[in-house]
């Protein structure tokens, strides 16, 4: 499962490089489908993300952060980078082993281990299909989404 | 591996049966990014996917098909459910012990075959993303792209 993941914070890093230099009123404007910003779908990725991660699969105590707070995308660079050692290490120690583990929530049937890393990949993978269409609109390259060819497999 | 690809191929299905009543003229019009239009986003989906797995690591012999003997949504449809038993029964077969073999190609260093799995996985939930965007300027709520909670996990 760690190859997706490394996929996934490769093409998130660099999203962050290419968007570096577009105006914060194009970053943060709202747009048709997916959460509504190329702002807050790089928000958002990060924050299901660690919630998935760390609060629920780790059972760690759940950081409270809002949106607002984040004023510019190098904002949401940062939070991304802060919160990547704890999800790292989570996903490094993590072995399909422990795929049937229960979640422990009141919903019925509870969901497993596996179904969640699994639902963080693909989650982070689908908006970044719809970042990529936004970032054409401005008349960018999005970065390659290839998974074949990368270092890390 | 195999839920990632029931995932989608359960989406596939949803998002044909969604556009089952959008004119042709939507389906087929030209839109900015990702492969072009709704109808070659679909097609391009099932052409890669069918490539990769059977062609490449199966190494069957290729079948050549044309984008433009797809008249309709439709056709494209039954594309994808001519070709799913072969993709299926391939990917069932299919255990990660295979992750490391080698594709015998030119390229240098070679792919390996679980590189290209995961990227056939990756491919569909990117293009998946893009519709989901084409879909909402249609009007249209997309299908869920919730990995939890389906039925195969």
């Amino acid at each position: 499962m760690l190859p997706f993941f490394k996929y996934n914070w490769q093409v998130r890093a660099d999203y962050f490089d290419l968007l570096r230099t577009v105006p914060y009123e194009e970053i943060y404007k709202k747009r048709i489908g997916g959460v509504g910003s190329i702002a807050y779908t790089l928000y958002h990725i990060i924050d299901v993300e660690y919630n998935w991660l760390i609060t629920d699969l780790n059972q760690q105590p759940e950081i409270e952060w809002h949106f607002e707070d984040f004023k510019s995308l190098m904002d949401i660079q940062r939070f991304s980078e802060e919160r990547h050692p704890t999800v790292a290490a989570f996903v490094a120690q993590y072995t399909e082993g422990g795929d049937e583990q229960k979640l422990l929530t009141s919903e019925k049937p509870p969901l497993k281990y596996g179904e969640v890393m699994r639902h963080v990949i693909a989650h982070e993978i689908h908006h970044i299909g719809q970042l990529s269409i936004w970032v054409r609109e401005l008349d960018l390259k999005p970065p390659t989404a290839n998974f074949i060819r990368r270092d890390f497999f």
